[in-house]
């Protein structure tokens, strides 16, 4: 079939719209309408040409949510008309990691996905002149139709709406997972959140759900401070204002320390800054950024030995077959906001304004309606 | 009273054994004859100068087990006649610490005891010119008689032998806690222990308690192979036998990585390949050694962000009061060994030959006997 996609030709240049060729499900494959799709940091990431696993042609997209339009032999979970979220995380509830509850890291599919081929390692995505192109994480949700492995698809309630919970498919889940997956955060807990964006928000809205008493927020940008309070934020901290060294002054400030801190910055200082603002005896901090290739993190091991837990998170810990749906009731039943978030939408044909915006840091999320 | 101690009187400079005089118990004390004490490396970390919070002149030694000679006011639970370990992490039951069961790390009488005092800010000890000499550790089992906190003192069976117990003081609660209580291996598991010294070895006895599967171990020492192997050690590896790096070495050995690494070193590179060959997705690793002040340790995010777990311990996140006894018996029904362990004794003065010993790496410990 033809469809409509965005396609990124080569890194650092803008995307373009135009048809392209859609090669329909093969074995336990799905062919999904996309509705809506968001534009993540990550996509920016690789089209940047800063990820050193990018290829290119390739359809970027990984945060949409659609319509299973034809299901491929030996699909059985899904059938024409389920709504669902792609999932760049799979569960295919069989593998070690599947199988291990300590992890979300499903393995399934993991070495063709990162070569941007679907499970039996060619593509389904093509020029009109027949060059290939390639799917990105799975998803390719910048594309009006695409096909995914059954496993990579959460079946989601048909009430809800495509332009909010296509945010789930990644900035909700990693934001709020980090919390209650990754962290287990306790009522009452007091908490840190390096970084006031979309997933720092998420964060935010996590540790409020999750019953957490004190919810410091710390960002450069003070315009931020109005829409975390929104979401839950307890306290504000813009690092500009500190003087001296911040994280003694974040344990000061919290009476010994975070019980769990977070960083949504990517910035590898502060990722050391949220570890040492993390309480003695047990305190945990939680990567959720992704650094630049080859950046590292330091700290003494005092630090540990003292009882710190430095972990990190991808996807929030989710199960995503298993825990997007049931974020999609939340949301529909009030327990998290998603609406707020969502600053812009725009048609696919004006998709390069919404890495603009990123750019500009004027949206939090802008969301392709298609 | 006067008692005989082996006093550090400076840095760098061997023990001299002398007579000191020792003031009685205070409220809250305890007086115990030092029965048998072991020599460790902390010990010989302070001596040596390298300890930046070292103070002179003091009387060294943590590892003790004794005899209650006497109680203050208001001390409840010992009495006279009763066996007791000393603790350097006091279990008071009563701190924000003691109250929350992620750490082991008792704050009751911490800032007294890191500038070698007791809880009043003074110290019982003394020149018998009247010159005040530190405590250390909250222990100073380096003499035969010693005054220690209540909340500092294990009781423990009358039945069991001190100079082997007294070891149970340091290196084999860090060793075993650091697997029972830090890491709370499961039955099954594959883990990677580095430095086969005596806290290596407590750990490799640690995983086999708590049933571990494989338990490689890791040192540049061929020698250590026999010992490590009968306390449960089922792989060996030496790096200098490996080509290239070692983490994916170790990675590809234990297919894919261990549930559990333990550094046993205090080597911060080597810190980092424990964290590295620790399986992806679940893979926790544990820092037991002690860095030279100043030293980082450093890894790329990703490594957490893909799901391994970085911690530490100190005194094998054991509550003194409440598990070292528990450790005892484990001594005493067989379930641990230590007597191998133990491989020289001496009279108190003939200390100093026991930090020759160490410094030789002829000793795993070196016990005085009083
Ligand atoms: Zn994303
Ligand atoms: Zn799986
Ligand atoms: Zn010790
Ligand atoms: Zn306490």
């Amino acid at each position: 079939m033809r469809t409509t996609a965005a396609v990124a030709l080569e890194a650092g240049k803008p995307l373009e719209v135009m048809d392209v060729t859609l090669e329909g499900p093969k074995a336990g494959e799905v062919l999904v309408e996309i509705k809506a799709t968001g534009i993540c940091h990550t996509d920016e990431f690789t089209l940047s040409g800063a990820d050193p696993e990018g290829l290119f042609p390739a359809i970027l997209g990984h945060e949409g949510a659609g319509i299973v339009q034809e299901v491929g032999p030996g699909v059985t979970s899904l059938k024409p008309g389920d709504h669902v979220i792609p999932l760049y995380t799979p569960e295919c509830r069989e593998c070690d990691y599947c199988l291990n509850p300590k992890t979300n890291l499903c393995q399934a599919i993991r070495s063709t996905q990162g070569q941007g081929l679907m499970p039996d390692g060619t593509s389904r995505f093509a020029m009109t002149n027949g060059t290939p192109i390639r799917h990105y994480m799975g998803c390719s949700t910048f594309s009006n139709h695409t096909v995914l492995p059954e496993i990579a698809l959460a079946k989601v309630r048909s009430d809800a709406p495509f332009d909010k919970i296509c945010y789930i498919g990644c900035g909700v889940t990693t934001g709020i997972g980090a919390v209650i997956n990754t962290g287990k955060v306790e009522i009452g807990s007091t908490a840190i959140v390096f970084g006031l964006g979309g997933i720092g928000l998420n964060v935010i809205q996590g540790l409020r759900l999750a019953g957490a008493d004190r919810i410091v927020g710390v960002d450069l940008n003070d315009t931020k401070v109005e829409m975390a309070t929104r979401f839950g934020m307890t306290d504000f901290i813009n690092p500009n204002e500190v003087d001296g060294p911040l994280a003694p002054y974040l344990v000061d400030f919290t009476g010994g320390g975070a019980d769990y801190t977070f960083d949504a910055t990517g910035n590898v200082e502060v990722m050391r800054t949220a570890l040492e603002c993390a309480h003695k005896g047990w305190g945990e901090s939680i990567i959720i950024g992704v650094a630049p290739a080859g950046a590292e993190i330091a700290t003494r091991p005092f630090q540990l030995v003292t009882g710190r837990v430095w972990r990190g998170t991808a996807f929030g810990g989710a199960r995503g077959r298993t825990d997007v749906p049931q974020i999609v009731d939340w949301y529909m039943d009030g327990k998290i906001e998603i609406d707020p978030m969502i600053t812009h939408t725009m048609p696919l044909s004006d998709i390069n304004k919404g890495f603009d915006l990123m750019h500009e840091g004027k949206s939090i999320r802008s969301v392709v309606l298609y």
